[in-house]
């Protein structure tokens, strides 16, 4: 066997971010590519993004969004044409400047994002109200040069991400739309990945570089570190000016029109894979766990093998016809006991384990991946899997909600609020909306306004550090 | 109204260039990215090839493969680990030197092609015959810098495909790999976008540099020039060797693994534009249309709305239960006339026309897009469309499959050949097998062999230019 073989060796509690790098590795989600800052993802892990993208596709298709394609080269010129924006990203990007011996006289930069370039085209595209709304979503990666080490799916010089533009003909139908998009965001994370989301509005200081606001979704992680899983942003005519996105209304007159932009990125394997992983490795919501149920059969002998197998076969059939996502684990001269922990550390929900014994009782033993619980199964019975794999997906959201909110504190005191940062978690503080403040508290603590969150706007508290007059109650927290 | 909505001003026949841009750019399925050599897919593009992708994944999964992920940046230093492989490649990679403004000392290609990547990470992937066969799937793009004129989805410096890569332990089980992958790319390309194909082996001087040998198929284009429409090669062992694929067989001793490589392109879908457009624009295969059914409601006053938007709402709600693809062109303002000559130029399959006097009748008007006739169907043989559907995808292929008949030409006389390639076409001709021949004949008349098809073989004939023994027929033609 070689070393990937070998199962986590170090607890998820004594060191996160070990205990997060070997599941990626060992689970065979990922693996480091030859340049500093890239990753390969394997099957594994690339169908769990597959998924994701389903899942999304299907409720951006409803909402009238239509998937495009855009190239990732993008002339130095144009990305500087919206200059705050340009500024934001010009040191992370990366820049071509020769195809084969020849140098390239307007260098060509990887896409950091696509806005410059989505723009000038849709500029083309719109001429009048007939042409509205446009919205266009795009399943790509964007480069940005990471200096610090790299983790996999939480930071990475490329990474896989969608990036969708609107245009609109009114600004209340662009910010509807901006809503719309982060309700589809926290809908989807919640029931599929089942984990937790906090949505609200980013501050001045961390919206997205160009946008009007930006609004989010957050989560915490179990180490108390904050993760942004999703971000929508109001561009407002910030783009549209510059870039010239214009139409005529049906009164002929021209305006320029109003636009949102946002995206998510296989960060959400990451917050999924810390959310619910455990000592024993990787656990998999069912519904985006690419097997879902791992059939383990066992025998000593022949005479074993032929009671047990036909049985198998059989489960396995019923399971498919019910579209369960199923495998059988055949492989010769390995033992149950080496099998069981293989299928755990990849966190494959359900486990079936049927042996001469059980085929006597007529009965299956059910071992589930979230809390190791086993329970067992009358052979009558197999027709409750899809349920119980519903169950699980529930219960794994309920415990995360748990989680997140023994990990969430109301904190307006700021000694307080210091000596507790350490331990990490989500700080709920009033604040005045000043810069000031958030600058002081950020260098002092290393926490940041990581969401304000909806419906925390109030005016009967003190700024946590000025003791002003508080404008909302956000949430502080380091992040990654 | 824009420039875009002026149809097609020039005909297949006379200039089919300019035609078959006026088609990409007025279908409006892709447009010209602002750096040379670059296009984007709009909506109507993207989803074309969202749908081959959505066949292929079906063949692929079912033939063990599964999808993975590869970062785009590749060092130069592994680019250039197989000599001849890079040679191929090296005038055409556009290179990254920089990140912000820091200097990247080993310069990093945008990949060309991943062969070098993916082998370095399956080298770490595979230690014993367990790991195997391992078979991977990437949808991604590649990049080789275009000189050229930009022609979109046959000329780009950037393209939308797939490429796989698949390792086995024995030459037979690989080479077999070679063969399936083939036949699923012929008939996908056969099924879905009704182009027939001719399989083969290139012949050495045109197969893919670093493999043993290339299958391919191949098509004739209306314009009598041959398009390569996908390769499946068998690497051999020449990656595994410098990439140190090894792996322990059952008896414990390490041997080199044998692989095969394959992919297609977007360049599948400028075929599909040529093989069937014609003079009023795209004419799109049933299966792959992004919209199969156009309703096209017809009336001049509330009156007649009254009575014809119900039916059409019937109609569609009953298309769309039997998976149609469906949409209703409720647009006001603009003359029924207007509106077909609009969705003939999007080359919807399938129109339906609904006025007052069909609803009287109890019939619907249906006008099909790839012959431009019209049928008269009673409301009662809505039922019928699905099969109206399927009929048109196979009369599609049938009619392609005589064009390209009436293309290929059986031509074992040199002077023959020369007077007649300037009309173009495939040239089934006699060939000795050696490269010099295969040199002179595309000098002296720009015609290459694009494939020497399977049981061609044979040894009755005399080469076309040497007249020595010939080894083969293959096909001869000029390419784009």
């Amino acid at each position: 066997m070689g070393k990937e073989d070998v199962g986590i060796t170090v607890s998820k509690k004594d060191d996160f971010s070990e205990w997060y790098t070997q599941v990626v590795l060992k689970a065979k989600l990922a693996d480091y590519a030859p340049v500093k800052g890239l990753i390969v993802l394997r099957p594994d892990g690339y169908s769990i993004w597959e998924s994701l993208r389903g899942t999304f596709d299907k409720k951006f298709s409803r909402n009238g969004i239509r998937n495009g394609f855009l190239p990732i080269l993008i002339p130095e010129s144009l990305l500087g044409k919206e200059q705050k924006h340009f500024a934001g990203f010009n040191p992370e990007v990366f820049w071509v400047t020769h195809s084969g011996t020849n140098e390239i006289g307007d260098r060509l930069a990887l896409r950091p994002t696509s806005e410059t370039l989505a723009y000038t085209m849709y500029a083309k595209w719109i001429q009048s109200w007939r042409d509205l709304p446009l919205k266009i979503n795009f399943w790509n990666t964007a480069l940005r040069a990471e200096i610090k080490a790299t983790k996999p799916f939480l930071r990475t010089s490329e990474f896989l991400w969608q990036e969708g533009h609107t245009v609109h003909s009114t600004q209340e139908e662009a910010e509807k739309e901006v809503m719309k998009i982060l309700d589809i965001y926290k809908n989807t994370v919640e029931e599929e990945l089942a984990i937790p989301v906090t949505t609200g509005k980013k501050s001045e200081k961390e919206k997205f570089v160009g946008a009007v606001y930006t609004t989010t979704m957050e989560s915490i992680m179990p180490d108390g570190k904050a993760l942004q899983m999703g971000t929508s942003h109001f561009l407002g005519q910030n783009f549209s000016k510059p870039f010239e996105v214009k139409f005529a209304d049906k009164d002929n007159v021209e305006h320029f029109a109003w636009q949102t932009s946002w995206g998510v990125s296989w960060r959400l394997i990451g917050a999924m894979i810390m959310a619910h992983g455990d000592d024993k490795g990787l656990v998999l919501p069912p519904k985006v766990a690419p097997m879902q149920v791992v059939i383990v059969p066992i025998y000593r002998n022949d005479e074993g093998k032929e009671t047990v197998l036909p049985k198998v076969e059989e489960i396995k059939k019923e399971l498919e016809s019910k579209d369960i996502r199923v495998h059988v684990d055949e492989r010769e001269g390995l033992s149950p006991g080496y099998k069981f922990n293989d299928w755990e550390l990849k966190g494959v929900p359900l486990r079936i384990e049927i042996g001469p014994k059980d085929i006597e009782k007529n009965s299956i033993v059910v071992a589930k991946r979230y809390n190791l619980e086993k329970i067992s199964l009358s052979c009558s019975e197999i027709e409750k899997i899809p349920t119980i794999l519903d169950e699980i997906q529930v219960e794994m959201l309920k415990k995360a909600r748990e989680d997140a909110k023994s990990n969430t504190l109301e904190i307006s005191d700021y000694s307080d609020f210091k000596s507790k940062i350490e331990k990490g978690g989500f700080f709920n503080s009033p604040w005045c909306g000043k810069l000031e403040c958030e600058e002081k508290i950020k260098e002092e603590t290393g926490a940041e306004i990581r969401v304000i969150p909806f419906g925390s706007e109030n005016t009967n508290q003190k700024c946590i550090y000025c003791q002003e007059q508080s404008i909302a109650v956000p949430i502080f927290a380091r992040g990654y």
